[in-house]
């Protein structure tokens, strides 16, 4: 039987478990990336392992996020991040330089080889053939530490490409068709592999807006065969020895496949406010538009620009319309100002952001009150773009150009004439002065950390004591959401790299005494009902009363990825035997786990001494496997910690 | 006796009063600019004149503060200013079309002309000799309808420049030297009028650097001659027909005299926090730095990013330091754009900001915690940064240029060699397509308001009653601010254009009942002690009380601009005869103000009738002239309605 190119990628990186669609299995990482939203804590977290140099043989830290700046956090953040890099062994690619996935794409990116990226879009580079895939902060830190990243060993679907696309249709109307046909939850816990005639047709940067806004279909990622197209990408990008060859055996087997016919496409666009809520344009042509942004991960590259470029020249942005467009990369920036395409784009009145994730991430540009948007990016859930009636239209660059000049939805192919030729460069402007590489193993000693006051170490984590004895500090009912245990908002989130200060909203809208309390108690156990900890993937929901010292938490059920969170952190999570138990336990009764290190080790019944009401509780622990090993040793940190040692 | 510029100006201005330093005098404004920030209020109050169209020669309102758009208000306000633009005669400058002062230079300064904008920085108009003033909103609404605007008749300070700046000092050590020998209250009631064989060897754009920055001596305004370089640059501009020669007589007198020679001078920095707190760079040198912004009304124009990218063309930014440039204008940007300087400046690494104010209004760009920040802005201020502890340098482009390579304060003309021939192109690139020209008298009937669910309209005022009867539904103490009646912050800012929302607020912190106890009274006074309304000149703190409908204020002294704005608002302010009389009223007593008009209209004494405790308590208006006019209109906006019939 043969392999598809997912399978013949995994094979070469599994050390754990095997290749069998469903179980979970560990792969070794090549790669790593991070941004500044979610890097502060990956680099904390990182620190708190102790490891010296990263173990990847490439990992990049990029600013692309918090680039506004209003206040001194996101300074802090950038310096917190430069300085972390340098020190262990890590690129820093500083603000300015561009979006993480497109510099990625063009300096770093190796087909073949595994990427995570502590950012959702990162199966970006599934478009030149990486195996690549967004993941929560600490297993990018356990990455750069050299531990396995876990996934569930997925299924594959097949994208089969025919054809070509008709002058002005665009990557982005593919990837909006294969939404239409496999919706939002249609990718979830699969590998999207394209293939086919048509893929010769994409360039890597058109593969890359495809594989980018795999995201959207909930896929473990997205991915392209290596070929010559592959090549000569690498090549134009000086780095032609990355480039090897990767392709699907013809008897690989898969789960699904799905038919395309790119020369039968229409410029589309995903309607408020779901990414597969997708009508072709000719349904919405004519409806009165307020507002284009042009950029993001998903469209931001060279020829996207430079369609755009074309498109506008010699012509002014509708009078009502508000057109910002951002450049994904420094590379791309610098081309556009030696060409003479940006002076185009200016001259149209184009508002000119910093190259930077921006709006797509609601960082500015936030539309008038019930405003049309038509925007190039990936996501346009309510509310994101910071208007909360803004009614955002995810669309092709091209699409959103014709349509900044007639200030209505208009397709691109009614309105345009013949198409130019657009081709990749045979050279891009290379210029990698503001990737900074990080100092020596010698030199790294002497730099020096620099954390500003919003930035506060990784909570300590110990091995699982011999026993545990608390009192029940908290005692909530049933689907306590994550945002119940660590509420997000505007208010809070430029914190979250200072779990001491987020420790004083923890259990908030329950019980605003609980962090005080916690504190002063120094060890506590919370109590629950069923579906404790449903809701987001949130570390901090786990991270927070780790820091307020909560030993153990003891519910009727847990929400599955909240329980993998608190096994992460080091915190035991039980359920009742009999779930009527709860009532045997009130807030402060005094608890004690017995023996419980011995307990867990050897796979022996658990069971909680009510001490106050001198009654015997028996609960489960359910471990086994991994994650027994993690929590015997205090959380995913000391067991990558005592892996690497 | 002859005349100074600025005297020769006001001669063919002056519609009320008399040439007499210190007296009042009314002059008519040829032109007004806004931009978005003060703009939405001061169309708002346009609106409730009811003048159909703007009476001045020119008006233009501009969008270049609120740029980043973090939420709908924002796009909702340039909405709402572009709506209003087009049906009342106002050119409308696009976001993305650049900074007011910067393209009013640019597109519509006239030499010898009047300007008012509701920006402390209009003087930069003085650049091309216009007599340009900073105003209130109202100050700008009321000369859009016609109404002249009111200024204390003030001296003249000549600042004599002879020589010619070294290689690599810049118009901007100019008026940092001025501000150390003047300090920053050092142009309080006075113009700043330049002169002397050194002006010569200055541009326009350096020109209006100087006269940018004299809003930081508190100056009226600042103003150079028209001379043949104010030719050539309106010929660049295409608009040589604006030009006319101007210049102050010999003989004419000067209040005061200083004297600089520009050859001896030297790069020089406003050191932290106050703009007059100057320090040559050497003795600064090679201290560290963090940040560099370039940019703000002071310093974006061709010539100064011309020289930042000659410094920086082939370099690289040092990688301790961010550094952001902003060109002042989209004219700037097209032609950086075009001849290849922009391209040099995002290859040395710069983050190119959006063409608008930015971090110079704490709009992005604050620094890391404590971090040392070169800017080529105008205001140092604590906190203005967005940084608490930022420490903010004001220096000239050259230096900052230097600086950001070099990564320490560094003296440019020590650090570079020869500098090249900086000319101001001889035709700019002109296209003005970003400005849109208001509707015709015909057509703006049919122009929709375009009014977020922010923007309110101004509050009703009604020219003053007979008599007035209502309760004193508030009673304060003395010293009472303006933050106590109308408070500012971040909560409450983005609302300045919702007076009913803002009304909320109003004397929150005395009482926070009063709001709701005042709209349901319907009408009411308020009684204080002394020094009441002390503190800034914000009309809103009388707006608001105009909206909650209170008739008078009863206090025992005021403060000077409050009560100007009580009175533009239409609200009584009268003051006891007695003081100790203040104690003759309770909270909630039912006053009576018999005959009030008629009282007023003859300056007849005014009696407050306690109709609760039936005694009778003689009160002072003291109100004359323009003054007394204005309350019996009911408030500036009616009066000037008034005018204009």
């Amino acid at each position: 039987m043969g392999y598809t190119i997912a399978e013949k990628i995994l094979k070469e990186h599994i050390v754990d478990g095997e290749l069998k669609k469903g179980t979970e299995i560990g792969i070794r990482i090549d790669q790593t990336l991070t941004q500044d939203a979610t890097g502060t804590m990956a680099y904390l977290e990182f620190e708190a392992m102790g490891v010296d140099r990263v173990k990847t043989e490439r990992s990049v830290a990029y600013i692309d996020h918090n680039t506004l700046q209003s206040g001194f956090e996101n300074a802090d953040d950038h310096r917190f991040i430069g300085s972390v890099a340098k020190k262990h062994g890590i690129y820093f690619s500083r603000p300015g330089n561009g979006i993480c996935h497109q510099v990625h794409l063009e300096r770093f990116g190796v087909p073949g080889k595994t990427l995570i990226g502590s950012d959702s879009h990162t199966p970006t580079g599934g478009g030149i053939g990486m195996f690549a895939c967004g993941a929560g902060g600490l297993d990018v830190a356990v990455a750069m530490g050299g531990g396995a990243y876990y996934i569930t060993c997925p299924q594959t679907v097949r994208v089969n490409l025919t054809g070509k696309l008709a002058p002005w249709v665009s990557a982005k109307d593919v990837i909006l068709e294969v939404l239409r046909i496999l919706t939002v939850k249609g990718g979830v816990g699969k590998v999207i592999e394209y293939g086919g005639e048509g893929v010769k047709s994409l360039t890597v940067p058109e593969r890359a807006t495809i594989t980018n806004m795999g995201a959207e279909l909930g896929a473990t990622t997205s991915i392209f065969p290596s070929d010559e197209i592959t090549l000569e990408f690498l090549k134009a990008q000086g780095r032609a020895d990355a480039w090897k060859e990767l392709k699907a055996d013809d008897d690989a087997e898969y789960d699904k496949i799905v038919n395309i016919d790119l020369s039968a496409l229409k410029p589309a666009a995903a309607c408020p406010h779901s990414p597969d809520n997708i009508k072709p344009i000719s349904e919405l042509a004519g409806k009165k538009i307020d507002q284009v942004c042009i950029g993001s991960c998903t469209n931001s590259s060279y020829l996207d620009m430079m369609k755009v470029a074309s498109i506008l020249k010699g012509k002014t942005c509708h009078p009502d319309v508000s057109l910002s467009i951002a450049p994904g990369s420094k590379q791309v920036f610098n081309m556009l100002a030696e060409n003479g395409a940006l002076a185009d784009l200016i001259a149209a009145g184009a508002r000119i952001l910093e190259c930077a994730c921006g709006p797509c991430i609601g960082m500015g540009q936030s539309p008038n009150s019930g405003g049309i948007s038509l925007r190039t990016f990936n996501r346009n859930f309510e509310g994101r773009s910071g208007t909360a009636d803004g009614q955002v239209y995810l669309v092709s660059p091209e699409t959103a150009a014709v349509s900044a000049l007639t200030g209505v939805f208009t397709d691109p192919t009614e309105y345009l004439g013949d198409m130019p030729e657009f081709k990749l460069p045979e050279k891009f402007l290379i210029n990698d002065n503001m990737i900074v590489a990080p100092a020596s193993p010698e030199e790294a000693d002497s730099v020096e950390i620099l954390r500003g006051p919003n930035i506060k170490p990784f909570p300590v984590t110990t091995p699982l004591e011999e026993s545990i004895q608390a009192a029940a500090v908290l005692k909530v009912g049933d689907n306590i959401t994550t945002d119940h245990i660590m509420p997000a908002g505007a208010k809070i989130l430029p914190y979250r790299s200072n779990i001491p200060y987020l420790s004083q909203f923890c259990f908030g809208v329950c019980d605003s005494t609980f962090p005080q309390r916690a504190l002063e108690a120094g060890k506590s156990i919370v109590v629950g009902g069923s579906n404790y900890g449903q809701g987001s993937s949130r570390e901090h929901a786990a991270l927070v009363p780790l820091y307020l010292g909560v030993k153990a938490v003891i519910v009727k059920s847990f929400a599955r990825i909240h329980r993998s969170n608190l096994i992460n952190a080091g915190i035991l999570p039980l359920t009742f035997v009999h779930e009527s138990d709860y009532d045997l336990i009130d807030q402060n009764d005094e608890l004690e786990l017995a023996d419980i290190r011995a307990c867990i080790e050897n796979d022996k019944p658990v069971t909680v001494k009510n001490l106050t009401k001198n009654i015997m509780i028996p609960v489960n622990a359910d471990l086994s496997g991994r994650s027994k090993d993690i929590l015997l040793a205090g959380g995913l940190l000391n067991y990558t910690k005592q892996q690497a040692e």
